[in-house]
Order: structure tokens, then sequence, then C-alpha cells
């Protein structure tokens, strides 16, 4: 099986309690949560029973505790996780508005995760994968898209792929070098995986059709567009298929998207058709939006297969 | 009336909802309370009705908004309180222990609070002082250290005065340097506000009265000793007076000494005499613990007042 890496923040994360609960007075929040993009997906590609390693850095701290051990019980090759005598563990507090919008309070660039280098540890890992996935949430300082470059070099070297999620949230997009940084990991990238109306961060168009003939024009061989509850959508230089969503009781969406991610691409990697393939990440992230907590919805291959045959769940693939 | 002024960390404060809750594993957590030792000390100034302001820094997020409305909706002078564009506001998990201890995760140093400098309105603020207050938990980084060493000889070189707390948290006791600031602060103290064994950090005897000799002798004009539900005691080189702590149900102990301190500092500059100025900080101590929070508990002066007239709390000076 291919191993894959990724790299990137680990945060504790802090989930408001109530609907329209503000930052500005107190109230109930749950937590901590193991969470962070890059953690959440690499989580879920460990509970598929696929090898699979992180490169990131906690505090010498019981929230990098947490997070660390959850990583490791999950089946992470953790080698390349260092702790930072000084830095404390990234934190990310989240509330959730009537829209379903969410807002943040983040620490991850001056937390530990802001220290993430490549090590010798991390040049081993790296040494022994064939994937490197990249979160566009990790790009939040100049040393992490140098880092991210770096993954990307190395792989390629060796005849890795590279997908890209570019999981942009609205308080990173604008910092300085994002772009660039954003236009080189997209030239890079061998499956993309954009949410919704990410597409079109890499396109001229803003027709989804035209938008990914560009996009696989560009050299990207394949293109997942995630819809949430509309499903999601596979395209190639071939074929495109479209895989309704399950319907299920959302309790929580935050790291659906990175639990689909994670499904779609071990997936890929195992040479699964698309359609299978993208059933059975839909199925992901259905399962991680029926739990509270960002990772806490990451289901095991049995899981997701037991769930799958169930008469209740059997969405089909449309033309 | 005269000024005073303090410096350091302002955090927001999220607080375990149940006895033994762990960093560990997800809980439920009350939050965010505006809190910091040196914040709480002077929004309890402020309460009382007396000038006063502070030189802090917080983050650009509503962590930072949060606490700065309360310090100026509390009456304190946030000219020389800076906003971070770069650093989050910093934060303390707290929790408790069956024991009543404590135990923290933190973001200072490299919070929004490890940015504080003097600044003109810094150097504004202290020029207007006649009295300057440091919490040992402020000396949290060289940095620190120095910014306290300014606002000391600004106010000592225009006669004023220095009260210091140690309020020494084990997590930072033994950085480096810390030592050293802690006795160059003490050689300038005027007022030694110690907790219980904190009496001792200046002192060869483990002896209380010939420990408060040692520290009288070493050129500190008073000393109190705060002793919690033991109530407190006063020490110059004239007498000394043992206040009783009033009986209170005990909700939450943080900022009740911080709490203590301001009210105590306050009544001291104005003149009271120390059994009065006992009584009324050891007011505004018991009524700080009655509300959950940790500045929550701070009481105005009128409160206060009505309080101490009020039946059934009157502790009486001892011998």
């Amino acid at each position: 099986m291919k191993k894959i890496v990724t790299v990137g923040e680990i945060v504790v994360e802090i989930m408001a309690t109530e609907t329209d609960q503000t930052f500005l007075q107190p109230g109930l929040w749950a937590g901590p949560f193991p969470s962070g993009a890059p953690a959440i997906f690499i989580s879920q590609v460990a509970r598929l029973g696929h090898p699979c390693g992180m490169i990131s850095c906690v505090g010498a701290d019981d929230f990098g505790c947490l997070n660390l051990e959850r990583l490791q019980r999950d089946g992470v090759d953790v080698s390349a996780i260092t702790i930072s005598g000084d830095r404390p563990t990234g934190s990310a507090f989240v509330r959730y508005a009537q829209d379903g919008s969410r807002a943040f309070v983040f620490n991850i660039p001056h937390s530990a995760s802001g220290q993430i280098g490549i090590n010798a540890a991390a040049e081993a890992l790296l040494a022994g994968a064939d994937h490197f996935h990249v979160m566009g949430s990790t790009l939040f300082s100049k040393q992490m898209i140098d880092v991210v470059k770096i993954g990307i070099a190395t792989i390629k070297k060796h005849g890795g792929t590279v997908s890209f999620d570019p999981n942009i949230r609205k308080e990173i997009l604008d910092a300085p070098g994002m772009h660039a940084a954003m236009d080189f990991i997209f030239s890079q990238t061998d499956l993309f995986l954009p949410s919704g109306p990410e597409l079109f961060l890499f396109a001229k168009s803003s027709d989804e059709l035209a938008a990914v003939d560009e996009i696989l024009g560009r050299g990207v061989a394949a293109v997942v567009v995630k819809k949430g509850s509309n499903g999601s959508v596979y395209y190639d230089r071939r074929a495109s298929v479209a895989m309704p969503a399950f319907v299920v009781d959302e309790v929580d969406p935050t790291g659906a998207g990175d639990c689909f991610g994670a499904a779609f691409v071990t997936e890929w990697l195992r040479g699964a058709n698309p359609a299978e393939a993208l059933r059975f990440a839909n199925a992901a992230g259905a399962r991680a939006v029926m739990r509270n907590g960002p990772m806490e919805g990451a289901s095991s291959r049995a899981e997701i297969d037991a769930w799958l045959v169930s008469a209740k769940v059997k969405p089909e693939a449309l033309a």
C-alpha cells in the first residue's frame, strides 16, 4: 500500500455548545478535542488501516499529549511530530451561527505548529512515502510554505503523487505570499479536492464544467468537488461521476471534508474506480458529521463497510 | 488620590466545570472570562473608584476585545494597552483537583502579552502615576523583566512607591533569570504581599516573625501575608495586626488574592490604618471567592461598604 504523508497544524479544538454563542462573553464550551485539518485527515487515513505519517509539532503540554496519543492510537506514524519545549500546542475556538457558518479564534502561527520544520525524522518519513497531501490551512507562514514545498519536491523526486485540499479559511487567504504559494502547489497537484466554490480558485470560468476543463488542462489528473449534503463529483480527462450524499442527521460538520478527502485519497491510491471511491468517501464524510468533535467521527474501514451494506444507505452514481 | 499602574499579562481564562476534570479528554468548560493576575488586580482597583492604568497588549481578536472592554468599563486607563496585529490574546485553561489545587495550560509568552513594551503611551501613563504594582506572574520573559524594571525606575525617580505580589506559579519559577529578577524587584519593594509560604522566598528563616524581621530589615516598609481562609496579617517596623477571614461559601478562589491585594494597596495609599485596610481587603477577597470567574467577583467600594455593615460579617482584629 502506498504510504501517505501530510504536514501541518495540530491543535486542540474548543467548541461552543450553543448556536450563536459568542467569543465576547462567558458560555459553555466542549473540548479539548484533537484537531487541525491535516491531523483530522491523517487520523482518518490511519483508521482505514492505510500506512501514513505526519510532520508536525505540538507543545510540551497536556494538549500536545492528547493529540500525539490520539494519532498514535489511530495508527499514524508520529516519528516526525516533534515536541516544542517552548511553544504551547495550537488551539482553535469555534462557534456556530444560525446559518451554519463558523467563526474561529485561532492560535496557530505562534504556537508549536509554527515551529514545524524538516528535520531528519521528517526527511526519513518523506523518503518512505508515496503520496503527499497538502491542506491550504497549513500555509499560514512563509516557513510552512517552504516546508510544504520541500515535501512536494521530495515526493515528486521519487515519482510520488500530491493531493491538495485548498481548505481556505477566510482568516488566512490574504496573508502575504499566500496566492503565489497556492499557485505553486496547484501546479504540482495530481488530485485536487476543492469544496464547492473553491473549485474556482484556479480557474477563470465560473461554470463548473468549464472550470474543470481548465484545471485538467493545467496538468491535474483528477478533480473531486466536495458539495456537502449535495454529494461529490469526480472528474478526470476521460469521465465524470457524481455521487449523491448519504442522508444523515448532522450533529457537527467540523472535519467531515477532511475525512472525505482522506477516504477518497486512500481509495484512489488503492486503485478503486471513481464511483466506488466517491461512495466510500461520501460514507466517511456522512459518518463524520454524525459525531460531535473534529476527528471523533473518523471511521474504520470495517465500520464504513458495514454501514454501506445496511439497507438505508444506498445512493447510486448519477450519469 | 494616588494613581496606581500595573503591567503584565491579559488573558482569557477557560475554566473546567467539574472537579478533577482533565486536559487530556473532552469535557465542559466555562469561559472566556477576562483574566490575567495584573488585569484582575487593576480591575479591582478601578472598581473601588481609584485612579489606575495598565500597560499591556492584547490580540486583534474577540478575546482581546472582551478584555479591553471590561477594563475600560471598570474605569481602568487603557491608553497603554496596545493591540497586536499578529499575536493572539493570551489564554489560560484552568482545572481544579479535589484538594483545591489548580493546574493550568497557558499561552502567555508567545501571545500578545509577550509583545508588551514601553512605548510613548506607557511612558506617559508611568509619568502620571504614583504607585507601581508588580505581579510575579508577569516576569515570564527577559523582555517582561526589563519592562517591569523600567516601570519601577520611572516610579521611584519621582518619589512613588512599589508593591510586589510574588504570585509564583510553579510553571515559571525556574525560568532563566527569574530568581535574579525577583531579588531585584524585592529590593525595590515598599509593600510586599506574599501568599502564605511565599513569605519565605526572600528570607532565610522558616519562622514567620523571624522572616518578617529579615524582610523589614532589608528596607521593605510593610508586609501583608495573605492566608486565604485564615485571614491576613500586616507587619511594619512598629506593629502587626492579624485579621481573620470572613466566613463565606467558596465558589471559585481564582482572583481572590489579586482582589485582596488591589483593595489593600488602594487603602494603604489612601492612608487607612492597617486594621481598616486589612478588613476592607479581606472583604474584597471574600466577595471574590463567592463568584465564579477570575474578576467577576471584584466589588465596588459601595458594595464592600454595604457588605461590611451587614450583621453577619464582623471579624475583629486580633491582638
